[in-house]
């Protein structure tokens, strides 16, 4: 098996194992050993942030947004109102869905800059001024720059205020330790492909027990996306209510096992790790972080673009992917970027291999 | 590889090629290859309905339902009506959703008895008490029961009218013949892993290029599953707008080259012959028919079950299942009855040897 090396903010670079965990003999996803196939993956995404005391764990075929989604229209009481953070794509994207679902009086919006984090005083001005929002939501790692949120100021704020919290922890979860027993976020929402390093095609919500009987009577806004129907059907036969991604299922769950064997704490250094070599490496070549002064998810980092002449993004990426890697342009930064992450089932050397190609890559433009 | 021949209505047996299909090395599917693959599996799609002068295909990452919601959901306009055509729980799927995301003046249901075909002219009837509906759905095949609704009638109604026809063709689409180009529906939608005999996670809809601009500034009522924006992102730049199934796309892409190569023709003439062996053996072991005098789909049948004193559905399933089938039970006919499909990656042969087995169960339950 040809071995490409991701380095974008998933879908990741998979394990080999995992690849072939989809080669399965057909199955009916009714039958009763795929229930507990389910019912397994769905502990063993509890058991890596956990929760498995606090929260439960409801799937979706989809992708991640589809997760968003299922939590963001199912969640808010028609009472109810939103306080979305947004401090890049991630946020926006929530906020859209928010104007899709809900009156403008049911969301309001507190808006920093990509470059920023948002301010916990801020936003505890916002809850004091506004006692009517009911819910907060935030992006742990906002993949738009690499920008790593203080989940932790902000669950604390939340549960001083008796404020559910929704947390987008698509691209942190797996890769960033989440302690759902220590902090129990309302809902937390991740997907396969990112740090669990699985196949793309499976979104989830990990909602907390004692409140999720709470939206049991909202007014649905969906039918394929409904959290609360699709909580049931998972509880009572260990089913997602229409026709499940079989094969993703399959590979999520050894994707699953690689996780727990390697170990959360293990997996988190090797990604840092991944990450020092990858920064240190590129600074050396003259390629420096965008936003070096924030708190880093050390998942992904956002370059800028140096001013040489010769530099393009586009023949880097063409360089790097005729050599096995893939590399991601900016996201509405405003200047001119690129990101680069280290998840997937890639090591150091991989990293020190990428800085090579990218030294040659120098060399060849600069014709040193 | 273990074979194992699943007689349900979907996920259907695969062949070793479309499992294997899905082990590709990583790819980003922002690549520019991965968008050429998205758009061979659209056009190959098309391609199967004599659809590629007259519709779009657009994908999304989900099951059928998905793709169901995305167009009910997409293409009412606040001033529209929508009839729904119910004749068993995939029509009253529809039904649902419209009930989510409609006032109670936008649409209006056609029930029938799940044993009964929708009858001509009291749609018509319909159509001319409520001149005020704007468009009519209905299910090609409801695989609740196994009848085939008569869509070519619809079909001639709905343009007579003036209508917009919105077909349901999960489980007929790839297994009876749907010409697009003399039957041009505005919306036909369908899935991944039934007749087309590839793995779950992906549903499309097939919108009529001449209208699709009507729904364009229609109010957004769900982001992921919004038609009009996929359908753009797939026109424009050959991408779904969150992250794609990326395996499950090369699984389809394989699983398309497979029914193209059988030829379509052949499809449903093998898929006949196997209905065709199985009503019959089944016959000759005593297991009847649940709705004999209605059109077949010849893709799934009901039967009744047997009153014979030791007969029970889960002692069959378990009997068979044991010797490499998996059978289904009946759905909300009111009646005991299970079902029987006979798509997938499976042959006369396969279907001789279930009769074989289900000689053996009479046989065992009967003392003879
Ligand atoms: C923070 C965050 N939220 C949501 C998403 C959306 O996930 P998907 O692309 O699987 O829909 C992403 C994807 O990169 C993400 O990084
Ligand atoms: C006619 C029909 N419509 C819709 C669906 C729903 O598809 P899925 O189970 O993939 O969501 C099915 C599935 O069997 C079906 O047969």
């Amino acid at each position: 098996m040809q071995r490409s090396i991701l380095l974008t903010p998933g879908p990741a670079t998979t394990s080999d194992n995992v690849k072939y965990a989809q080669i399965v003999p057909d199955i009916c996803p009714r039958e009763q050993s795929f229930g507990e196939l389910i019912r397994e993956v769905c502990n063993k995404i509890l058991l890596l942030a956990n929760g498995e005391n606090t929260h439960h764990c409801v799937l979706f075929g989809g992708s991640g947004t589809a997760a968003v989604e299922a939590c963001i229209s199912s969640v808010i009481p028609d009472t109810g109102k939103v306080l979305i953070i947004v401090n890049g794509a991630y946020g926006e994207r929530i906020a859209e869905m928010c104007k899709v679902y809900y009156r403008s009086s049911q969301y309001e919006i507190y808006q920093e800059a990509p470059t920023k984090l948002p301010c916990i005083d801020k936003i505890e001005k916002r809850l004091q001024s506004s006692p009517e929002i009911s819910h907060i939501t935030v992006v742990h790692h906002e993949t738009t720059t690499g920008i790593l949120n203080p989940l932790e100021e902000i669950f604390a704020l939340a549960k001083n205020y008796g404020k559910s919290l929704i947390v987008d922890a698509m691209s942190s979860f797996g890769g960033i330790d989440i302690n759902l027993d220590k902090m129990p976020c309302h809902y937390l929402i991740a997907s396969s492909n990112k740090n669990l390093q699985g196949m793309a095609g499976i979104g989830f919500v990990l909602c907390e027990k004692k409140t999720i009987n709470t939206i049991a009577n909202f007014p649905k806004k969906t039918l394929y996306l409904d959290l609360y129907s699709q909580y049931q059907s998972l509880l009572l036969k260990n089913e997602m209510r229409f026709t499940p991604p079989v094969q993703t299922i399959y590979a999520l769950n050894q994707a699953l096992n690689e996780i727990l064997e390697e170990g959360l704490a293990q997996r988190i250094s090797r990604y840092s790790n991944n990450w020092q070599c990858l920064v240190e490496g590129m600074a050396g070549l003259g390629f420096n972080m965008a936003i070096p002064d924030m708190p880093q998810s050390k998942i992904l980092t956002t370059f800028l673009e140096p001013d040489w002449p010769n530099f393009s993004f586009e023949t880097m990426h063409d360089f790097a992917f005729e050599r096995g890697f893939t590399i991601y342009p900016g996201k509405t930064l405003g200047i001119r970027s690129f990101r680069l992450a280290i998840i997937g089932d890639i090591y150091e050397n991989d990293i020190l291999n990428f800085v090579i190609i990218m030294q040659s890559y120098v060399k060849k433009i600069c014709y040193i």
